[in-house]
């Protein structure tokens, strides 16, 4: 009887063995190239969807040193803190705030949280992430957890080659794209403890949204945002996992970012 | 008699199970904030050092937008894609190779070597680091591991903030700073399977190089480099994992990058 115990215990560290061996793999396989990675960063080129307002410009590019086969050998290039794919500091729209060189490595990895509210903004561009959809995310997958960056995808991604759909004007020159709202963005502030939010769009505010609301409450707690993140469609609802890092501009606003999920 | 060798058994299996947990947590305590960091990015502004010739201009910033304090809420910003802490991209030195935007996230990656001659380039600021210098990092240290990026540290990241000690020019106005030899690049690239090299000042080519023969070597092969890597010193000689994360410009040569050491 005390053997067969014995034997039991010996089995269940065997078994309790195994999962924690898989996930040791994980760091591993990380930085041995063994795990799926999804770039979720668009391209930077001079076709690139850009804000259409004064302070908009294209993305330039001049070729300094040109290859045999006119490929650039060197180049430099002229653009906005807040074009292409990029994070906003919380400085952007709160004086006082980390500019994008200050936030700590460490605040910018963390586990994806990816809303998908594509259906409800395909039938409406001036769509709003409710409460509700965090509720019904949560009642689905469970709670959204610590440090996680909460993800929108409004289905704007796969727009991005069309810089006319991806604006979406009307007859006025109104621009018309999908957002979170305010009590969203209240709502991940003050009750879940988040690093960030992300959209596959311009702006985490939509379009039409007079004063920046979701901005002053996501910079003003000192988070940071995404915009224009890619590949949304690529990653699980959970489970995924984010390294932000974006180019170090000192005292800078924002800036681009690459985005790697890793999903194991 | 058989129950002690069960014990014995289990206690195999407890004694295993232990270094797997520790390793297990390490991807869990990356993306939740509990591994240590070191960023070896530079921060960009005009007063970063630049490539003293015709194409080498220094970091340019407009303020967009102020915010009340006179920080920027937004900026524009132009820059040469090798300023800074920046990845040279295969392309760079390498027709045909892969431009910046085309290297797998997963070949960015990697196992970190550093391999400090600080203290030769310090008696000597057109040192190179030669073959043996790598047999004796090995001969300590052990084989570089599969998937390396081989870091060399000549001190020079200490003299960042003073771009005229950085460029050291001597009277005629040539540069003198450190790099990799030829033959140390031949033997990384065609006996040891690594993924990138990189230093701490402009160039894997030391300044009074001529015809950038370390550049055409590693590029040639496909490979990419790290020039102006910031904090070498303050990472250990093998154990520290690189994530490199560039702004993706299309077909760009190169690019700022964001460097995140790991170090478990």
């Amino acid at each position: 009887m005390r053997q067969f115990s014995i034997i039991l215990t010996t089995l269940a560290l065997v078994t309790s063995c195994a999962p924690k061996e898989k996930e040791g793999d994980r760091f591993e396989e990380l930085f041995h190239g063994e795990l799926k990675i999804v770039d979720l960063t668009h391209p930077l080129s001079e076709t690139s969807p850009y804000w259409p307002d004064p302070n908009g410009y294209a993305f330039d590019y001049d070729t300094l040193i040109k290859q045999p086969s006119g490929a650039p050998g060197m180049g430099r290039y002229k653009v906005s803190e807040h074009l292409g794919t990029h994070m906003d500091a919380p400085i952007h729209f709160a004086d006082g705030k980390s500019s994008i060189d200050d936030i700590a490595p460490n605040e910018m990895f963390g586990p994806a949280v990816v809303i998908d509210v594509s259906s409800k903004c395909a039938a409406d561009a001036d769509y709003v992430l409710v409460k509700q959809d965090i509720l019904d995310w949560e009642a689905e997958h469970g709670p959204i957890p610590e440090r996680a960056i909460v993800l929108m995808n409004s289905g704007w991604g796969n727009k991005w080659e069309d810089a006319a759909a991806y604006k979406n004007e009307d007859e006025k020159g109104q621009m018309h794209f999908p957002g979170f709202s305010a009590e969203a963005a209240e709502l991940l502030i003050k009750e879940r403890n988040i690093l960030g939010i992300g959209i596959d769009n311009f702006s985490v505010d939509r379009a039409i949204a007079t004063d920046f609301p979701v901005h002053l409450i996501v910079n003003g707690a000192g988070k940071f945002h995404l915009e224009n993140v890619a590949n949304l469609d690529q990653l699980p609802p959970t489970g995924a996992y984010l390294i932000n890092a974006p180019i170090k501009i000192e005292g800078g606003s924002g800036g681009q970012v690459r985005i790697f999920a890793v999903v194991p």
